[in-house]
């Protein structure tokens, strides 16, 4: 016989919800880690070339270190979640619960702070009159990166929904 | 007889942090709304005074929005928690507990991003060589905001899994 359900929603539906923060925070990672642009400058000594790496700002840095986060922590609650759809059991039991609880919460926290430090940064230095179009392809690149670990935030925003509805359900 | 308890903390402690999200977002929206620095810039006619206000980035527009939202917001919860401490009920009863869940939620989000949006900006502006006295106090002002905007986020935060907890205490 089945055990009751111990979720608030079925299986299924919170392994998506888990795949689809992996995809977005997968794609994040990927366009933030390969953001470089050379810009032309002009010098007293003549034009010089800079390179600019997302690791030369502390916003992007952290948004990075969110999507990696947000990435690991996922794919272990995925295989969790394979775990109790395959075996229709709980890996730890109800305890586990509240581990979800508090581990969908701060990975929101972590996520949401991470795509508003990308925007805080990359939306005010693109209002900027002075950006040629290279700057303009790296902010727009930014942008892009901040957006999709946005996205992967709102997953897992509903993902830690799904585990706080679930505590009602414990026994 | 007095009713069993419907909060999964006593309703004097959610006061206490509720009470200090106040405090904490009042300060921070204080600041930053009164955050105005005048900049003497070189320009090919002389000197320029230039007036800098943090309406002149969307990050800071955005904190300030965060910050009155989350006072609203908290003076609306924390009459409702005076009455139930006063009279011991719940106004609207126990369809308040997912009312709350979700606010709180939202809440904790609307200020954690305020608060990074505001960091994501000002950490990297606060690095540039070029700042002089004016900039640097301007930016060290934002700072402050953001920081205290971030202390009432970690109050709303805790306000959040309280709702939450709760939610298993529902009949």
């Amino acid at each position: 016989m089945a055990p009751p359900p111990s979720t608030a929603v079925s299986p299924v539906v919170a392994l998506i919800v888990r795949l689809l923060t992996f995809i977005s925070l997968l794609i994040s990672v990927i366009i933030i880690a390969t953001n470089t642009v050379t810009v032309t400058a002009t010098s007293t000594v003549g034009f010089v070339q800079v390179r600019i790496r997302f690791s030369d700002f502390y916003a992007y840095r952290y948004m990075l270190a969110a999507g990696v986060i947000g990435i690991a922590y996922t794919v272990l609650q995925t295989a969790f979640t394979i775990f109790y759809v395959s075996t229709g059991n709980r890996l730890g039991g109800d305890g586990f619960t509240l581990v979800d609880f508090y581990g969908d919460k701060v990975l929101s926290y972590i996520l949401a702070t991470g795509a508003a430090a990308g925007f805080g940064l990359t939306v005010d230095s693109n209002r900027g009159p002075g950006n040629d179009s290279d700057t303009e392809a790296f902010l727009n690149k930014a942008n892009a990166a901040a957006s999709l670990l946005f996205i992967g935030f709102i997953f897992s925003a509903i993902s830690s929904v799904f585990s706080s509805l679930s505590l009602s359900k414990r026994p």
